[in-house]
């Protein structure tokens, strides 16, 4: 009911849900980093009212220079969008595939993106029994691209928190395909360097990787991220774009964040720490919890609860928290949802109001 | 040179150019409105820090609400968009009309959409000796609409700021033709309730009116327009729009900027003293200026100058006042420029420049 837009984060239909403000509601239904936005984003923001009357940079040389150094790329093979969504439609369209595999469950944005081409969809399902590991085995690899296609993956994969193996990747490359791989959450991810793709991106012809800036750094009202791909991959989609698609806000506050390496580091020590908590604590209280490499979690809803994932949302909901229905996922059943991991202050809320709607209060193991 | 990305207002690349930092240039080559932005723009601004945080409203129910009320007309007759080129991109992407046609010099825009989706373009010329009106003559009309094409026409036109009659819209929507009206300067023109179509659009299954916030109110950093069509007609359009394309500080500022009534009545008070001041000035050094209706002017450099359009914005540059090369425009040569209407010290700047730049110096008319 809150997907009422397809996606999770709508507090306006929250509101218009359970008559709550706004501000009132803990939102688990969208994945930001609880200890965001960084004070760079502040200060960025204090400077802005200077900048507002002018035109964005179009061809946005700043904030790319930037990111070519952090990823040691060159400025030639990254895109700049408003928002990751933009990236996923724009290389759809750039790219028009016949076929396009995706492995569900994963971001809806992947499927739409290719209905509104007219493109075809094939389904690799990934199974709960292998905790949404992808693996895909060597025939049914050649079917796939067989096609001459396109396969889109997330790594980590949105909304099991799973990583897609390098070697997997360039096994599928091999085949001739194409592959997009959203790393929308990779910054997340403590050992990044050994499974970003950014760089085999920046070289190879048919790879892209998407990402994200708005979910690490809390800063999904302003829009902002990339893809990265050779110059010469690239242009088909750059010419799709329309100018100034990246507002001046979001450029400014993209190139701030990234002097912002403490941010980082207490982020990935935060969520060390708090996701394994958050984890024991929702398998105390009866929920299956898949394993995640990131800031949220799938969990599967204890069968003596009675509740779907619906029933559960809108009974959270008129507690003032949100959580995200995961039946709306391809691939997932009405007992799946998916949590983020805040601040503990807030992971109590969420489990005390969990414990309240499936009937277990005091049985929480502490 | 200024347009190597194929609009005026890019300051990065005038720094790059002339080796100025941006803040030094008086830049008369993008059309703001030089009394913006308004107090409500800070003021939001200072406001947004708490919002930034949370996704946009992907259904920008807030704006959408206040333009309705604005224009009276039905909230679902309006799609906000990523500034106007994103929905001049969409209505084309949704339209995918095989003959367009344009009435030429217009905003490039229009034809770069329709050749992305690899559609014909025809081109209406419109005449400097007619002061660049259009006029479609009957046969020309049947002719042109035979394709069951689409119509797409700036009005006031840009770069010539003239307006096109209603009765000839509504001519041209009774050949069966549809017809999108670009009304990004509407708001610069005094008796507006008179020229825009914004009411008809709401009501006519086959027109589309589209609206800029970004020029009015001098805020292109943030990127904020809209169109308003039949809800049917415009079900195609949101079918294509990616989600959150509109990011919050617009969505914000786009509904603060709307309670600011006596900033437009300002505005046509100081447009109505200055363009007719700045007109007589330039005459008096030379230019032809062309008749306007709104914040900019479409002028032809005198011949004895003995200057093309790009030589004049070289010199121009290094003195720190940017112009638009209007040679760029399909249907004008590189006798035209383009220049903003400003205040009166800068008016005073741009006057200066140009005696310099033609060699007329103190032969202003005072």
């Amino acid at each position: 009911m809150l997907e009422r837009f397809g996606h999770g984060g709508d507090l306006r239909t929250a509101e218009e849900a359970f008559g709550l403000p706004a501000e009132q509601f803990v939102d688990f239904s969208s994945n930001m980093n609880p200890l965001g936005p960084p004070a760079a984003v502040r200060k960025a923001l204090s400077s802005y009212a200077d900048m507002i009357g002018q035109y964005p940079d179009p061809a946005v040389r700043g904030l790319r220079r930037k990111l070519a150094l952090h990823h040691d790329i060159d400025e030639q093979s990254i895109v700049i969008g408003n928002g990751a969504a933009e990236l996923i439609d724009l290389i759809v369209r750039a790219l028009q595939p016949h076929l396009t595999t995706l492995a569900v469950p994963c971001f809806d944005e992947y499927g739409d993106a290719v209905r509104k081409i007219g493109g075809a969809v094939y389904e690799i399902k990934l199974s709960a029994d292998k905790q949404f590991v992808l693996d895909i085995e060597a025939e049914q690899l050649t079917s796939a691209a067989a096609g001459g296609s396109l396969f889109m993956l997330g790594s980590p994969n949105n909304p099991t928190g799973q990583l897609v193996e390098p070697e997997l990747i360039m096994k599928l490359l091999n085949t001739g395909a194409y592959v997009v791989v959203d790393e929308a959450f990779m910054d997340f991810v403590p050992d990044e360097s050994r499974y970003s793709l950014i760089r085999e991106a920046a070289r190879h012809e048919r790879l892209f990787v998407i990402r994200s800036m708005t979910k690490f750094y809390s800063i999904p009202g302003i829009r902002l991220g990339y893809i990265v791909g050779t110059p010469r991959a690239l242009s088909g989609l750059r010419r799709l774009q329309v100018p100034w698609s990246v507002n001046s806000l979001a450029q400014l506050i993209g190139e701030a964040v990234l002097d912002e390496s403490d941010f980082a580091s207490q982020t990935l020590e935060w969520l060390k720490e708090e996701r394994p908590w958050l984890t024991a604590q929702l398998q105390a209280i009866g929920f299956e919890v898949y394993p995640s490499t990131v800031n949220y979690l799938l969990l599967r809803i204890p069968r003596e609860a009675g509740l779907s994932a619906s029933m559960l949302q809108l009974e959270m909901g008129k507690q003032g928290v949100l959580i995200r229905d995961a039946s709306r996922f391809p691939g997932l059943d009405h007992t799946y949802i998916r949590v983020a991991v805040k601040l503990r202050e807030h992971n109590e809320l969420l489990l005390v109001a969990m414990m309240k709607c499936i009937n277990r209060d005091g049985e929480r193991g502490d």
